[in-house]
């Protein structure tokens, strides 16, 4: 028999699961549009130059790519050959990030897009990851970004966005911290880390919340990077500290180092507009390459990994056009926020029971389908989502499918009511029913 | 300079695009539910085997095929090797249509599925094809099915579906026809075709329309095959007729088979029953293989090709389970309802014009920012849709950009209006102005 497993990492989603998905989708475009952003789509599969680089070594692994057709392929793999490489076999992959995608669509088309341009866009995106709990090889991202301006409104208002998003569905706890690339460097300078050696310090720190600061020193120790011991006595210093006292310290680390005064400005003036809504962690370090500036990440306590990351990346858009444009955006992670509110019982009770349709019509006899097909179209005009019995069957057996789909409504024409010109209704709930002529019948279900 | 275009066959969507996407997907879906379809959605990835087979010999061509991974594909190509095969390199393989992943989710998970499944489904699929106008590699369908009955209330309550979309869209001279794969293989027994030949009969009476009854004539004298005459003389003996004559004369010309009379039947109740929707097509025959009853088409004059078709595969969900299990559905092409829709001027006015926000506030300085920050949060508070000018600039280029992206209102927030807690807005339609108290603004801007 055949294997009728999605393919692995992969799912499929059946009505209830869509149903809480275009529930979180939903608010998260509202809230996005309320703040001027614009909806923006681009292809599942791209020319694989256009992904290949921008992600890492380990991205360039993770991306799926698509193998050539015809001719092209023959090209390839005809004839003896020593030994085909992959980059050969390939011409496009499917998009792993909605980042890259915009960057390139903004470089292709800067003269029909405004001068600032506010965009979101929600999409699956792919990645040959291991599978494991929370973690899919298809998955929904939901990005929000502005292109066009170096100003930190863009940050504040990003931030603001999507913490509403939160809030509006049911988060309380969640913590939105933020810190800035410029200032990373400059505290690795300051703590004698050669630029050759920062971007594997990164990633050391990078991991302080998972395997603590000992943990973070042996790293160090491993790789041979010095300075461990200087840093992590400074995020110590951080424990119970304000944003004002931590920027001090920051400002004392870094000395005369004008870059990361700046960006210590800068986080300083997003902390006070933002009004209360972020925290410093001068630890985060978040993965992507491209990122220049700022960079953001929101988590919950009860979720290892993140709802959602971002930061500004002033140099991406330059690497597909001439010109360099400024930009910064967030990306909110669908499957982990959905995660966590199945875990936690939050979507609204009309989300989890809801029914295919609010009433179905059952079928007399195959004379009188006709009646039933009517009468449903009747209820339809009317506004209500209507579900016909296929065939005529026992009443118990189309009663019961009727519960099986949980309608609250059954509009019985059986033989007496297609002789009087009436239908009885039944209320699926409660278990009572009454007769009332046709015209009637919308109203009846509409008061209950 | 890097390649910027979208790989080829596919395209971006701006902001515009999506908004009519979204709108017609929008339409399609309210209709789909109140007939009681429910969402459901698969993988844009499948494993290569769920796919291969399903489409015939030219549709195992145009599938996108993705490339194994990591120690899999070096298996494939280390070493020497005389010759690589394609199915020794893919794994994995981009969807094709929404009909092969729905009877591999019905096989998979019947026991989750109420008796009677009815749903939609609007995604992307990708093919390989050679692009033409209107023709893309990556593309929309809106499919909605009916698995587990093999009553014609089916077919007619999927027929009154779509056809109730495509009213709800602004058309109003689409023709739904129909036929039936039974009544075709009898109609070609009956004009002498053996067995072996009707599938290439077939292809060659599904040109019809567009060749001609000479070049059908032609096509079946160079492959070979007998009847053409009778067939041909039968569909001319249908110009003028209704549909209750056309059912007498298929009637006569099928005779005793009664496989064909039955399918006759069906047909017959369906016209009947669909009242006035729909009208037989002895001569279309539809590419899929997969059909095993009543199959339909959509079309307008203006286009080449079909808004969508359809019709009963009985057999193909078997094809992955262990149970046989009928099914009917249809499928809505979404990018050629788009190309006529665009050349019509078909969409509301309200979509054309859409505006990224209902209002955009100014910024005066850099110390007023968040003055400008929390007026937006008032107005979205208040249910606006609001952009905020992303920095400090000349009130020029502040006003020029809300032109540029149409918003119609400016709230100007300068020296004056800040020092009396007041609000400038400025009506971009009509270019008045009026200075209100800051609480008043969002009636001001509703009232317009």
């Amino acid at each position: 028999m055949a294997n009728t497993n999605p393919a692995r990492g992969m799912r499929d989603f059946l009505p209830a699961d869509v149903r809480k998905r275009e529930y979180v989708i939903g608010v998260i475009k509202q809230v996005y549009e309320s703040y001027g952003f614009e909806p923006l789509e681009t292809p599942a599969v791209e020319n694989i130059e256009t992904l290949m680089g921008k992600y890492g070594d380990e991205g360039n692994q993770l991306i799926f790519k698509i193998l050539k057709r015809g001719e092209k392929l023959r090209q390839e793999t005809a004839g003896e050959r020593q030994q085909i490489r992959e980059a050969d076999l390939a011409d496009l992959a499917l998009r792993y990030d909605l980042t890259v995608p915009l960057a390139r669509v903004v470089a292709d088309r800067r003269n029909d897009l405004p001068k600032f341009f506010k965009r979101y866009q929600i999409q699956p995106v792919w990645r040959a990851d291991r599978p494991a709990r929370g973690r899919f090889r298809e998955f929904y991202q939901c990005d929000v970004d502005a292109i066009g301006s170096t100003s930190v409104t863009v940050e504040i208002e990003v931030i603001s966005a999507v913490s509403t998003i939160l809030r509006r569905l049911g988060f309380t706890d969640f913590i939105v911290r933020i810190n800035h690339r410029q200032l990373l460097t400059s505290m690795l300078d300051a703590a004698g880390v050669v630029t050759g050696m920062q971007g594997d310090a990164l990633i050391a720190l990078d991991k302080l919340d998972k395997i603590g600061p000992e943990g973070v020193a042996k790293e160090f120790l491993e790789r041979g990077i010095p300075g461990a011991q200087r840093l992590l006595e400074l995020f110590a210093s951080f424990d119970g500290r304000t944003d004002g006292d931590k920027i001090g310290l920051l400002r004392d680390f870094v000395g005369s180092d004008e870059r990361g005064q700046a960006a210590i400005a800068e986080l300083s003036t997003i902390i006070t507009l933002s009004e209360g809504e972020v925290t410093i962690d001068a630890s985060l370090a978040r993965g992507l390459s491209y990122y220049t500036g700022t960079i953001i990440e929101i988590n919950v306590a009860d979720l290892a990994g993140s709802l959602g990351g971002g930061g500004r990346y002033d140099g991406l858009i330059g690497m597909f056009g001439k010109d360099q444009i400024p930009a910064c955006g967030f990306s909110l992670g669908l499957e982990r926020i959905l995660v966590v509110m199945d875990e936690r019982g939050m979507f609204p009770q009309e989300i989890a029971d809801s029914a295919p349709a609010d009433v179905m019509v059952t079928v007399w006899s195959d004379e009188t389908i006709q009646e039933s097909l009517r009468l449903a179209q009747e209820l339809r005009q009317a506004g209500l989502r209507v579900t016909v019995y296929p065939e005529a069957d026992k009443f118990g057996k189309q009663l019961k499918y009727a519960d099986a789909i949980k309608v609250p409504f059954v509009c019985i024409l059986g033989e007496s009511e297609l002789a009087d010109g009436n239908v009885t209704i039944k209320n699926l709930k409660t278990g009572e029913q009454q007769t009332v002529a046709r015209n009637d019948a919308t109203r009846s279900i509409r008061t209950g």
